[in-house]
């Protein structure tokens, strides 16, 4: 047995890739914390604390903010299927993997799904999205996702949370990348449903997906016809256990909780408009290393980019793969490839929460270069992070 | 900050309860692996090195048994939400609260629901499923506890598998509390579809799922006419990552992944059968010791006992809360109350995976003597750890 089934013992990689990204060393060390019942006085106080600092992240008040217990397609899952029941009309704004996702979510819910699209690479407009709740009155809920992991697009939600408002929907927000990585104001910005995971910028493993429901969104789910679809998810019984109640509805995951409550704490001692900042600086660092590289950035609009997460569009000539895997193998460095729309056109870079600095930058733009030129890709060498360093000099 | 939100520290209890149970130590050690990405050429070597050993503890030859990325009420929602649709007749066999909430799931899939109930505290005999198939012709799935957490009871399954089978129905099962605690064959027995949790018998924290479908399991979910009301459990697509083709489905949580290795990884080197027989001397020791303390067991027939979790009446003028939290508080022991119909009547006591051991069933009773003596309940000091110490030294 012994042969076929070592002792683990995986890399520990440098991970600019679109997430997991790595984990926070305080991290790793809250998760050694004894697991113990879910209704020990010791562990429900852990509930109790993280519920505010979730809040903060999310820049609410709302009372329904809780972590779903699996990683953010769970999260996305709990979103839409609380708000959405058999017969809704939904408009969802699908311009990325992950749009495509939720309108697929929506229609299991039942729902009459209207799609609203644009590019993989462009944001949605408020026009298109004024037009389809025009057209289908009676709409519930708009879906949206703030950074759009598959193509780098940062979208503007404001303006579009005020027009959902108008037609009497809810706006429903996919934040997975950008929670404490972007700007996002749930409750300044109208934004009735957001989740997110806890492998992006909150640099913790996946397993958990914090989710916030607005009073209104609440209203909605209190006044469903027939149950949520999905049992694990349903929060009108997880609030039930988060709250007050403590009624058992299932096991959470612990360890995943500590995890949780110490990245949590780690934003909040960082402090989240310089947490931001961060991920900006380094971003655009990387932004001016790759067109000093002779890279085009697959988002033309500076403001239109994520910073946790760029595309870069893969040159003429060059096998994207080759790249990736000498990455890899040579540097240790894992970056992720373009998929759906998108695949085989761009490389995806995340620069997110503890991986989000100077130093992942250089190292980077430095094993590009060194990838791109043994591909015969014409570059001046060390430009790149020359053009890198000179930014983070100034920050 | 730092006075409202300190260094987490929770406890290191003895977990005696319904689970989680406690960690082994070297599952501790193996979720301090470091996170790297989910088509990292080791991680996916990862998911190839779990599938063997969890086939091992299933007794299944089973090609589709993967985990699910969430604790087990998420294995249950995997398990019937793929095999069930909207118009299908499902009986499920009702004798204790987990059964209830397979219902509950079979109905939120749109299936009309039979249910086939019992006492809590007795198994489901095979002539009322018998039955309950003869009316309801064209049943598509019979569900079933095997190890009712909520009762103590362990189901008999090889007979209603076979009557089942004979009326052209899958039978489902919750192993949730049986996995490597019991006897358990799915591939002998004729089980098609069986999931479990990490956080019972494997002794690893709650997180992940294990689940596996039998061929005529898979038939039934690749003839579906509509698909998987669950898009995160729905295996069709997590077949599709788990598989050769590695196609992203959802990012899986790491370090579970690493735990759930480990626990695999000490549950085989234990071997599946003397672990099962040390669940099962450590509950006898209990059982003779909870007797001599002048207890009644709530499952009167020993075979129908589930030895990783049984269930003690509460005798008459006991507070049976006080006595959990003098436990806790006195000797860090955790036990749980009874639920459901057994609310106030039982106390459930697990002995589960690494917590199975000689030391706590003599640590349990000497502490519950202690507790209960204090209540004014009658008992010989010292004649439930002798018995329990007699069973356990012939042992």
């Amino acid at each position: 047995m012994s042969t076929d089934f070592p002792e683990l013992n995986p890399p520990a990689r440098i991970l600019l890739g679109p997430g997991p990204s790595n984990v926070h060393p305080r991290v790793y060390r809250a998760m050694m914390a004894p697991v113990i019942g879910y209704l020990d006085p010791q562990f429900l106080q852990l509930l109790d604390d993280t519920q505010s600092p979730l809040r903060a992240v999310f820049r609410t008040e709302n009372d329904l903010t809780i972590p779903i217990s699996g990683t953010g397609t769970l999260g996305m899952e709990a979103a839409v299927y609380n708000v959405v029941e058999p017969g809704d009309t939904v408009v969802v704004c699908v311009n990325g993997f992950f749009g495509t996702r939720i309108a697929d979510m929506a229609g299991r819910c039942g729902a009459k799904v209207v799609s609203v699209k644009a590019e993989w690479g462009s944001v949605i407009e408020p026009e298109p999205v004024e037009a389809a709740l025009r057209a289908n009155p009676g709409t519930k809920v708009v879906c949206i996702v703030h950074a759009e992991t598959s193509t780098g697009i940062l979208q503007p939600l404001e303006e579009i949370a005020r027009i959902a408002h108008e037609h009497g929907a809810l706006l429903l927000v996919d934040a997975v990348t950008s929670l404490t990585g972007c700007e996002l104001r749930a409750d300044e910005w109208g934004l009735d449903v957001v989740y997110s995971a806890t492998q992006k910028c909150l640099s913790a493993p996946p397993g958990m997906a914090p989710v916030t429901f607005s009073p209104q969104a609440a209203d909605v789910i209190n006044a469903r016809r027939v149950p949520c679809a999905s049992f694990y998810v349903d929060v009108t019984m997880l609030r039930a256990y988060y709250g007050e109640a403590r009624r058992y509805h299932h096991t959470p995951p612990m360890t995943m909780l500590y995890a949780l409550r110490e990245a949590l704490r780690i934003a909040v001692e960082e402090g989240l408009e310089p947490r931001i900042l961060r991920h900006r600086r380094h971003a655009e660092a990387l932004w001016a290393g790759a067109e000093a590289i002779g890279l085009t950035l697959h988002v033309a609009r500076p403001e239109h980019r994520a910073p946790p997460i760029t595309t870069v569009r893969v040159p003429d000539g060059i096998d994207e793969m080759i790249v990736r895997q000498g990455l890899l193998a040579e540097h240790n460095i894992e970056i992720g490839a373009g998929f759906g729309e998108l695949q085989g056109k761009v490389w995806r870079i995340g620069l997110m929460g503890y991986a989000s600095t100077a130093q992942n930058v250089l190292a980077l733009l430095h094993a590009l270069e060194t990838q791109l030129s043994r591909q015969g890709f014409r570059l001046d060498k060390g430009a790149g992070v020359a053009a890198a360093s000179r930014l983070l000099n100034t920050a």
